[in-house]
């Protein structure tokens, strides 16, 4: 009976009841009460569901990145991806999406060239700070459900690389992308593309469909030959599918009390796997829950 | 021609050329001189053949885990690993492999119980700083090629848990694993995990024969039937194998100048993809340069 835990919960401690239970970040996201979760707009998920059936859930995140993800919406629906495809997956690095060098024009409601929005003002982000030294930034931490970091000084807040961020692809600066083609991060967070790309969210389901796709052998993980590439079926907001197929998705609220103990507990495991808390976390470390609703 | 870089080389590089040429983190590995490097010794090597034809390629650290790495080199010489297979994959976190829940007997030379190799001493370690903050440790850097924290004040060094990084599979505390059951991070750097287990190595060569394995779905990534395990044809030292047929690898010197520049330009990207250095960079961000020798 020789096997890895690694994480254990509750529900798979077997054998004698400990002496106590002390919580693990899990089971303060599984007791969480209903007033520390808060709703996802419909209009912020969009959803890719690719031609062998697999879906992906992505959060959009207007608040930082607005005319981007307001370029998103308008490519997803005037149909700009149909026939899109994943044609690159670098391992330890990125999935990537679109139409991959073409020359379809942009339709209606598209910002041919947006501004860079690798950074926005810190004013109206309510931060719950990391409480860790991070290496890429002043500060670091949590607003409004999304990983960011901050400089309290210079005023400005970025939304960073973690696994899962979605950032949008763009050629050599000052080129800054438009929205068709986008990434999501599969290997551990890129934090050095922070605040000179744009990210534009996070993939909140089903990463694991891009995540286990077979890596691209030419530079950079493209796929070397079109019949590799990943066909996607379509990519749609859920707020334009049918009411009765709307998927609906949940974030804890980061200014709650409970994501406050969450927090300290990815800081601090002291449950029963673990000898030597950290008392410290990498902000890609502390994945901010989401729940799928019924 | 809209494509995504997100890293350019210059052989990438196309139209105009550009006014000057700044070096790139893989510019300096390219170009690094032949005393940047050192061979990795074959009886560090362990080769894992999937019976799929996949191969991923493990540099074993006996400095710092000697008991567990005589125990993974006397699993490996004695035939322990016949039929074992890789039966957990669970995403942004670990793929595991072994025999599972087995009441196979250890073979000659296998310590049964190891002490906690979860940190060592300091001494005796050439360290490299990174030079930036770390969130799980006073110290973090590089020691005769490894990423390593440390507490120049306690003393201890420890191997820590980044991509790749492989480890020793135990249940709860105080088992501390035998070597039977290993784990490689195929997500980001799990560093909560750093001295509270065993790790001893790396993946050097093929980490994606485990990190597109598909995802298994019961509680904690373990595959729901026998079924879907991956099996693995074995499991043998480079130094067991016939001379013709072992794989050589080299490690950057991490002591060597060609690493301080390579890790300085790591914390410092200034090539023309990027418009904001960080200037400062994740200890897991920062790979180890290996090559493998024809």
């Amino acid at each position: 009976m020789r096997s890895l835990l690694l994480v254990t919960t509750a529900a798979l401690m077997v054998g004698a009841a400990p002496a106590k239970k002390l919580l693990t970040p899990s089971d303060v996201v599984a007791g969480a009460p209903a007033g520390a979760w808060k709703a996802i707009a419909a209009e912020d998920l969009m959803v890719v569901d690719l031609a062998n059936g697999g879906r992906v859930v992505i959060q959009l995140a207007p608040e930082f990145a607005p005319v981007h993800v307001a370029n998103i919406r308008a490519l997803a629906r005037n149909g700009y991806w149909n026939g899109a495809t994943v044609y690159r997956v670098q391992d330890n690095y990125v999935a990537q999406w679109g139409l991959n060098e073409s020359d379809k024009p942009w339709p209606a409601g598209v910002t041919a060239k947006p501004p860079a929005e690798y950074t926005r003002s810190l004013k109206g982000l309510r931060i719950t700070p990391l409480g860790s030294a991070d290496p890429y930034a002043p500060g670091a931490g949590f607003a409004d459900g999304w990983p960011v970091a901050y400089s309290a000084k210079a005023g400005w807040a970025d939304l960073v690389h973690c696994y899962g961020s979605v950032g949008v692809g763009r050629d050599l600066s000052p080129d800054t992308g438009t929205g068709g083609e986008l990434y999501a991060v599969i290997g551990h967070g890129p934090r050095q593309l922070d605040r000179n790309i744009a990210v534009v969210g996070r993939v909140i389901d089903g990463i694991d469909r891009f995540s286990t796709l077979p890596r691209g052998t030419e530079a950079l993980g493209f796929y070397k030959d079109k019949a590799q590439y990943v066909p996607i079926a379509s990519i749609r907001l859920a707020s334009d599918m049918p009411a009765g197929q709307q998927p609906s998705y949940e974030a804890m609220d980061t200014g709650s009390a409970t994501f406050a103990q969450y927090l300290k507990l990815r800081a601090n495991r002291h449950d029963d796997f673990y000898i030597r808390p950290a008392g410290g976390v990498d902000l890609c470390n502390v994945q901010v829950p989401v729940r799928k609703k019924a």
